[in-house]
């Protein structure tokens, strides 16, 4: 559960002395930090992951709290700490309604974290949370998200090691936001750096998209209609890991699509390695009740937020061992290649059609399904 | 930033290979987790640190998410990873008013995740955070804070490595609420742990108690009267540093006193040991200002929230030598000792004075000061 929203990590490689040595101010030599972040007040659409959230954390956050770094922002730091390497993340959840098809609010908190960790190339062993709750909440509707993290933990053999309670009035908080750290360690051989791919490289996707944003949609009942559809909330270390023992070598890059969806991680990519993606637009598997329910609401399928899903980028000469890899893995059987990366055009994601047709797809642009996770 | 809401960190001693030993079910194989939380619904009091924060951790959260776990909880957990020994920690701040005399919401932030690590016996080296912001927050306020965090970075040497940012509708967040997760390294030599404290083991104070809650409270101008009085945030490590340094063996347990305030840290030191704490009355160091508000408001000092002290355990042995090395430390002027450990009252702080007077204090009840931090 990462996305442009994600205050993207700088991979800070450096070894423990490094970390030191920034205790020397590692920012400015007294000079003041410049700040471009110039909208006047924050709005949904800064924690939508398109954007405007890359504005708010390029323009302000970055600056100010990850001063110095060139580092292409990722899912999750990797740093050299007291001799060790670790992987560290963090995700607040805000999802409203708190409980819908096929997950809850706290089963996100658990996945979404450990799948930040798993697309950065590490597994994730501990994780710490705080609950911010709000006064009057029911408390068989907490105990069921400790029981839903609880279960969660247990499915992706991680230990939960500390935490925070806040409660806030009536009024504030939706019955209850929760965030979650965690730390990781790296899978062997395995780098992901969008500075290391290359045109030519095969785009994996792990199975269909738009599942969790539709659901959640539809959960609120805000719309005329119905579907048979649900959240695909769920680890994805053990496709990540999958794909690491079989080809390594191959990963240059991966991410989940959460917030902002396949079009914003994918333009984020192009971005950050100055390529081109293409993608084959029948390739991308996608159910039937999301297809029209974006055709209904005007909605474009590659923007809509997964929860279960990973992007990866191989190497052309990995890409078959890949995606059987993917598909021998439960829950992976429908991954298949979906792209390629190009020369042209730089920066940006076209999608082609069988026919011969294409359309550039942005990233994000405001945010019309605002709190899925 | 601990205290009791602190779903308190089972100290995870084992490797990494017990932590991948964990993947196989560590809590009860296939029979339910049995929760003995049996308030009907969330209130004030359960976040304030107190008797009720305590119930919801016992009976709720540890039990499910810690599940297995006999060891006393602490202000941060050490954990076995990658090899190395790491502390971790996490905490949720929805302190109102944003801003106060001597500090903000991110200062605060930085430094409360900060301080538990270094009462966990940890010097702090990465960060990660997360927002939750009001639509419409202006962003001249969230500048403010971000600045103010990147200073509490640069003062304690630690790395911010990533973080997420999610948006919520007017009226849902109080313009924000930040979390935070660290972790640390463990300082050489030093061992908190509530069952290595021996009756005639001294408690030390960092400084004078009571500033951070009485300032919030007033800065909230709900009361009639004025004081010059400001909030005590600031990072605790340099005086952790400088305890451990030149008595690091001597050392038997340390806390900041946050919400809950002295009496509830000491509370909770007396069941995890066993033990009585005897407190001088005349020794605690308090400005006049506290006093007075606690007058008015029939409020007792021991009860109110700390950001800037610390308590520590000392050997007697080594109680002089910790005392002066406090005093003789930048903002450590005002530490001394305040009292000592008693075999009777067990599990209980006992409060005497100079003339002979004496009560027992126990945990704070209730939330006379909610969103202190």
């Amino acid at each position: 559960m990462r996305s442009i929203l994600q205050l993207r990590v700088p991979q800070i490689d450096g070894g423990e002395s490094q970390l030191s040595g920034l205790n020397v101010e590692p920012s400015a030599e007294g000079s003041p930090v410049a700040i471009r972040f110039r909208d006047p007040q924050i709005e949904m659409a800064h924690g939508a992951g398109g954007k405007a959230s890359r504005r708010l954390v390029e323009g302000l956050f970055a600056p100010l709290l990850y001063p110095g770094s060139q580092e292409p922002l990722n899912d999750a730091a990797h740093l050299d700490i007291g001799g060790a390497r670790i992987a560290f993340t963090t995700d607040s959840f805000v999802v409203k309604p708190l409980r819908f098809p096929g997950g809850s609010i706290g089963e996100l908190a658990v996945n979404g974290t450990m799948n930040d960790l798993a697309v950065s190339g590490a597994q994730g062993r501990a994780m710490v949370v705080t609950f911010v709750l709000e006064e009057g909440l029911a408390a068989a509707v907490l105990e069921a998200e400790v029981r839903a993290m609880s279960e969660a933990l247990k499915r992706a053999g991680v230990v939960m090691t500390g935490g925070d309670t806040k409660v806030v009035e009536r009024g504030k908080a939706d019955g209850m936001y929760i965030t979650t750290a965690g730390i990781g360690t790296p899978l062997n051989g395995v780098k992901v750096d969008a500075r290391s791919v290359r045109p030519g490289d095969r785009i994996l996707l792990s199975g269909p998209i738009g599942d969790h944003g539709i659901t959640i949609l539809l959960a609120r009942g805000e719309l005329d209609f119905e579907a048979d559809l649900s959240s695909d909330t769920r680890s994805v270390f053990p496709l990540v890991e999958a794909l690491a023992m079989e080809c390594g070598p191959g990963i240059r890059w991966m991410r989940d699509p959460t917030r902002g969806g396949v079009a914003t991680a994918l333009n984020e990519l192009a971005r950050d390695s100055g390529l081109g993606i293409e993608l084959f637009e029948e390739e991308i598997p996608m159910h039937d009740a999301v297809r029209g329910a974006c055709e209904l609401l005007g909605l474009d399928p590659l923007h809509i937020a997964n929860e279960g899903q990973f992007l990866a980028v191989v190497s052309p000469e990995y890409a078959d061992m890949a995606v059987s890899a993917l598909q021998q893995t439960a829950g992976g059987e429908e991954s298949r290649i979906v792209g390629q990366v190009c020369i042209e055009p730089a920066n940006a994601v076209l999608v082609t059609t069988r026919y011969g047709g294409s359309r550039i797809v942005d990233m994000l642009v405001g945010d019309p399904l605002p709190r899925i996770c």
